[in-house]
């Protein structure tokens, strides 16, 4: 009798972008994946050991960081205490307008679709707006995730100005909506995957703002540690000559304002570059903020001491911090 | 015959939280105030002179950044290189439930409201959660502005679980949508104010997350200077004595990974004080940012010349870089 292979759980439902990062990171043959309504389930079910390991969405190249995910590793009630990042996956995404086919009663010369007006966008990554594959005069409602809007902005301008748009918790819950309205003039903002799954017609496709349009995940897993970590699901073992980040949650005391430049000065102290920032509300006191700093390094291969020493120094001036991970850097 | 009043624009319509913020920073004998639909529009018409100065929200206290004033301060385009910030406002955030009261007929059992599950949340600033006036069984629906909900969530959680909700683009339209609906089945997350203008029902009152929840709004104006500055709608001269701040943005060449830490170093090395960090994709690169640091001084008040030694700084590290203004401090 084969053992159980090991649980992957992932912002659901099936056919999310989320799900077809996990897939990528974690092959179907040596896991089971499990499907999560919200970012916070999946932060649960790894927490609880439900799962052995969650991935979640962290950012997206045109829309930027994935709030609610940096809420979850803020962790302002402690609930997460074991769980930190131990790889990252970068999927390019690739938006679909999901519908069913406009009527065909008297309406045969609306299937020819009308132009797009010229832009004048043409800086590097900016496509031409996608032309829809059929006419949208019958769309009057357009459902997807609050992220999604950011990334399509430019088609709905174009060809779907001031149409009804709907938050949905995720794309696939999007298309499975849209499926769902038997009028028929309902369409989502989803995958080409969803279209199959949910057999609607793609009215239209690459609707994204950015050809470069990419979604960045982390994987979370409990009480990582330098063993675990070498046997990560990316297979990759880590070793000197692979790059790797690490990331940092910090506070710093509001009655000390210089604080802020004292932690960032650890990381340039220690020689460790940044990658990136970001903040969200400490909701301890108004415009008090938690603070995330990602830097080159690894915790747990750290032949010099540098992730050491820059951990160290943080912990002298920050108010409170949190090491949240570290992981093989998978993009060049 | 008297001269024009000066046209103060501000993301609308009317009654929108930015609208009492302008209201607050310049009063209404003294200015007219002109509602845009768009925080873009706002950039535009001060940009374009139509008026004198712009009011946009930048942060809220529970919800954290508002992106899409980031994005036109990011100006990727180039259209708003002769606005800054001039000067910041505070709003106290109170969100009500709007909506039709429920239908009398065989429901008379239902008004009386179920009682909130206890949460065991009693962090300071964290209030119980607020209580229906009224039932809710008849709201099938909740319109709001995508920043509210973030900032209602427990209210929603504990008595609206479920329900449909769809993002517009104010809360002050959101209210207009529940009114229109005639059949009485939808509500709005808006302000009291929205409530009497539309003469819609208050279903809940102070259903924000947070007692102490406060969106931040800046102030833009066009060709700011030192002398415009002292006569800045708060009417208050910039004087040693009083706390300024300052924004800048800049970009870091990404070839040079410790780049970001030697722009933040020039903060440091002047001596002074950051106050907030944020940072939005710069849409070149995919995941290669346009980063927003915000700073005590004043560039227009600056007798020992630090705010001008850091500007000179961050041009020497900064790939690109640009003042975006300063101003009083309107906070203790």
């Amino acid at each position: 009798m084969p053992a159980d292979k090991p649980i992957v759980c992932y912002l659901g439902p099936e056919t999310s972008y989320t799900h077809q990062a996990a897939l990528q990171a974690f092959p179907a043959a040596d896991y089971e994946h499990l499907p999560a309504l919200t970012i916070k389930d999946v932060f649960d079910m790894t927490q609880s050991g439900r799962a052995t390991h969650g991935v979640v969405p962290f950012e997206n190249s045109t829309n930027g960081s994935v709030v609610f995910t940096l809420d979850h590793f803020a962790d302002r009630d402690g609930r997460y205490g074991d769980l930190s990042v131990c790889a990252e996956a970068y999927l390019s995404v690739h938006h679909c307008l999901l519908g069913y086919a406009p009527p065909t009663d008297g309406q045969a010369a609306a299937t020819a679709p009308a132009t797009a007006p010229a832009t004048g966008e043409e800086e590097k990554g900016v496509v031409a707006v996608a032309q829809p594959l059929a006419s949208l005069a019958h769309v009057k409602r357009v459902y997807s995730h609050p992220q999604a809007w950011g990334q399509v902005t430019r088609f709905m301008r174009t060809h779907l100005r001031g149409i009804e748009t709907i938050d949905v918790s995720s794309t696939s819950r999007a298309a499975a909506l849209a499926k769902a309205d038997a009028t028929g003039t309902s369409a989502a903002v989803s995958s080409a995957l969803a279209a199959e799954v949910q057999s609607l017609e793609v009215l239209a496709r690459n609707i994204e703002d950015r050809e470069d349009n990419t979604t960045r995940f982390f994987v979370l897993r409990k009480d990582a540690c330098g063993s675990e970590l070498a046997a990560s699901p990316s297979q990759v073992a880590v070793d000197g000559k692979q790059k790797t980040k690490s990331l940092v949650s910090f506070t710093v005391p509001h009655t000390s304002p210089g604080a802020l430049a004292d932690v960032l000065d650890c990381f340039r102290a220690g020689g460790l570059n940044l990658t990136s920032i970001n903040s969200r509300p400490s909701l301890q006191e108004p415009f008090q903020y938690v603070f995330f700093v990602e830097f080159e390094g690894h915790r747990y291969d750290d032949p010099e001491g540098r992730v050491k020493g820059v951990l160290e120094g943080i912990g002298r001036v920050a108010q409170s911090w949190r090491w949240l991970g570290s992981w093989v850097n998978m993009r060049a």
